[in-house]
């Protein structure tokens, strides 16, 4: 994930905020270079010229949604393990429209990609930054004593972030609360504790 | 949800996976009455008088894939409670055409309700069956000694297939492999026996 590259024109996260706005309002199976330079009041041309063509334009929002994400999620420093995941995991799912409006891309980007193969390997470098952010988090708490020992650090973190991922959508979708989504993350991380088993 | 209403006509099932084979190659939100007219080569008047317009359509298809998953993921008497949980969340994910094709679709209904309201009450009725069946079985597993009393049924179902859901969508992308997904949810369920605590 290359925020820098990102962050070397105001013009080039102009044009990603712009694809997420028009991604959020109406897909991005539908969704054509057209709508983009509509939404961001500039020709396709700047579009095709920073991103080579419609592809290009959506590993690059993947990128930028994911790196949105990875900065909204990022934890205060001076927790523990156990803590500072909580935190990046609850963070997910925030009352902002801003939070609800990367989530519901980046949502949208996954349920595509089950139809749409040119999205696979996109989706998955950000699924994978993700899950070994988590990882890390994990063999951190393990370390500080706030996380079992007895768990395998990749194997939880891929299954918190597939149940946050699954609440995601309900909470997206209005079937779930934020914190009622919230209680539930909290439930699994009370699972993970050294010495309790369910409550936190 | 009613299976008997759908199984009154074969036609009405026709056009119904008619429905489903469009959602799988283009998605939901391109969908257009005269593309299921085609594949299932009908008139789109037929389809109208059937199921009244595009609306009626998508909710009639959300709830036949919905019966379609419960179907295939109903369990054989003579199990435990537990036992019956992990084959119903188990089987929602098998490495055969129909299951992915229904799971797919499905986790397209769930990915386009986040955008169109319109799909949210038949999105909802769907997850709260699912929702409901968990629990009860958790609630019957409670009674044969075979799942925990600690655990809320209701709460446990609703994490249980929150999880499912998330590892769902990347077992379509092939993120995951069914083995993989599966014992993801072994080890979920391996945390609501009565003894045990994170080993199966």
């Amino acid at each position: 994930m290359s925020r820098t590259r990102l962050g070397t024109g105001d013009r080039k996260t102009l044009l990603l905020q712009a694809t997420c706005q028009v991604i959020a309002r109406r897909g991005i199976r539908g969704l054509r270079v057209e709508d983009v330079a509509a939404q961001a009041e500039v020709s396709t041309t700047l579009i095709y010229y920073h991103f080579g063509n419609r592809a290009g334009l959506l590993a690059a929002t993947i990128e930028f949604v994911s790196d949105r994400a990875g900065a909204y999620t990022s934890a205060p420093p001076g927790l523990t393990g156990h803590q500072e995941l909580a935190h990046q995991l609850l963070s997910e799912l925030q009352d902002t429209a801003e939070v609800r409006a990367n989530s519901a891309v980046w949502n949208e980007f996954r349920a595509t990609a089950v139809f749409d193969t040119s999205l696979h390997a996109a989706v998955e470098a950000a699924t994978d930054t993700w899950n070994t952010v988590a990882a890390a988090t994990i063999t951190r708490g393990q370390h500080d004593g706030s996380i079992s020992v007895d768990i395998d650090p990749k194997t939880t973190a891929e299954q918190l972030t597939a149940l946050v991922e699954g609440l995601s959508n309900r909470w997206l979708t209005h079937l779930l609360s934020t914190a009622h989504a919230h209680s539930h993350i909290h439930d699994a991380l009370a699972r993970i504790t050294p010495t309790t088993r369910i409550h936190d």
